[in-house]
């Protein structure tokens, strides 16, 4: 249970990572009442200094005691990191907020995307988990529907960007993209296969069922978040070359019928959606234009062709922001809100 | 009705563009018995040397007695010169063989994949068109599957490489990712925004309905080539930034039940496909390998998590060759052959 304050204590676990970077800038840029902000990561970065209000704000070791007087610690580093260090915040007192796939699935834990199931944080909390960054943004345009319609099926193929493998993967694509068009030997490093001019059905590790692990993950978080087991979801993971923000390409079946005008009404009116749906004007979303943006965007609603129960569309975001640092902030902002404490 | 010789003449209209090179090279790889080929294109190619049999050949313009004395006229060069010219290639007693989509659903057309309907071949063919690249590489994996599970409906979202826009899209393919990479100001000619480190929702122009041509396509193809006007395909047709082959991930409901390895054993036995499936070993079909194959390269293919009608696979590829070039020749090796005749 946090303490209710003017301003707040947060720490930053992985701070000078990818996702670490954002998760101080939308602090900064949200305007989250900080007391004190403290940037951790692992030895090797200590004395780096990252910006910060128009200041530096210097890295500091993550260990043991790094949580003594600390209300909420956002972590992003790593499952393993989560699974070692979370449970200590937890006992220092801090609530965590956790971007690792580590503590999503645990009884206790709360997976929360807060234009979804914010009630999710109405019980005890002190390790709350932040969904893979697929799943959100897909739970943000599901949620409307299932409220209005009742999602009983999603299928669901997906153009993620490398920005999800961290900063390498971003450097590989660059390196890559330059040596194809050079006529230079290329380098894989951070993926099995070239990803320059390419697309690799294969994120995360294979499982015994043939899925890989960010499939499964799309699975089992998409029902626990909408708290429905009976939704049945396809989804086919695939890695593009793009550098930031994941594109998807969503079937929807519901119990009730619906109308694609319909629809598009319903996402043009809920929580952190905008619809980008004008393709007689060449407008529908697009990952150059949703990256460094909050919202989830969604376009070319249309029906299914002969099922009344079926509909279609496009949904873009920033997997780094709604999909990591500003879904994690948004938690923040919930937990210090008077009414849900 | 083509006469039964131990060589043809054979012309290509569109000699010139990125299909037309292709097709002189299938029919030279393939060993196309040939008396003549005439390399066809407007006046401004004229004199232009294309590399053919370890020489050259010198393009001609085409005009309305281009094809005086050719056999099979192989035409790709867009669907107003088709329009204009396949019937007067008709009438000079030669059989026209369409890679633009102006004939594909005439009602005396046969639309053709020969792993697939080659039947379609036995009435009266005076045009017979190629199908979209898209559309060919799907059904020859359909094909199969309907014959023993009897497909009912077919979810599938592609990703499609640039070269199915012409020379000038890979150009501004090259162009962009070198300028965006090096910080200068991008062009967009081709496509209506950036297409470097980005997806596209948008393949052909949009239609009332909010579908695209090209999606509508592989619909009303699909149906016309597997003969069975019930199949319910949605379609969702994405550009990414890939030089040459398609990707698609598809999703097949059968009226039958199937298990994977089954599947997978009726894909490893089927013409023209190539199974290439061992995500253990990081195995899987992949735009860059397909590239400069004729095969259609099939893999991920794994039952539904809850339904056992259902089956999830990739398959990819080069949309030049088998989605183009290796199409139409393969068509006009249907029809020198003894027992099609």
């Amino acid at each position: 249970m946090l303490s209710r304050k003017e301003k707040y204590n947060i720490a930053v676990v992985g701070a000078t990572g990818a996702v670490g970077r954002r998760m101080l800038e939308i602090l900064e840029k949200r305007g989250f009442p900080l007391d004190s902000l403290t940037a951790l990561a692992s030895a090797r970065s200590v004395g780096q200094k990252l910006p910060f209000m128009g200041s530096e704000i210097e890295v500091k070791e993550l260990q043991e005691d790094s949580f003594k007087g600390i209300d909420i610690a956002l972590f992003s580093a790593g499952s393993s990191i989560s699974k070692n260090y979370a449970p200590i915040a937890v006992n220092s007192g801090c609530i965590v907020i956790d971007n690792s796939s580590e503590w999503r699935m645990a009884k206790d834990v709360p997976l929360v995307v807060p234009e979804v199931n914010p009630f999710a944080l109405s019980g005890k909390c002190e390790i709350i988990a932040n969904p893979n960054c697929s799943t959100i943004q897909m739970v943000v345009a599901l949620k409307p529907l299932h409220d209005q319609y009742s999602v009983s099926r999603v299928i669901v193929s997906t153009y993620q960007s490398v920005s999800g493998s961290g900063q390498k993967a971003i450097e590989e694509l660059e390196n890559q993209s330059r040596n194809f068009i050079d006529e230079e030997p290329l380098e894989n490093n951070v993926y099995p296969h070239q990803i320059a001019f390419n697309c690799l059905p294969h994120i995360d590790s294979f499982l015994e069922n043939g899925y890989t692990k960010e499939e499964m993950k799309m699975v089992n978080e998409t029902r626990k978040i909408l708290d429905d087991s009976t939704i049945e979801v396809s989804p086919t993971a695939v890695r593009v070359p793009v550098f930031y923000s994941h594109s998807e390409s969503v079937t929807v079946e519901t119990k009730l019928p619906m109308k694609a005008h319909m629809v598009k009404d319903v996402f043009s009116q809920s929580p952190g959606i905008c619809l980008v749906d004008n393709p007689e004007k060449n407008q529908y979303p697009l990952a150059i234009d949703a990256s460094g943006k909050e919202e989830v965007f969604v376009g070319r609603v249309r029906g299914d062709l002969t099922r009344e129960n079926v509909i279609h569309f496009w949904v873009v975001s920033d997997n780094l922001l709604k999909g990591a640092a500003s879904n994690a902030v948004q938690i923040a902002e919930l937990l210090i809100k008077p009414q849900s404490i």
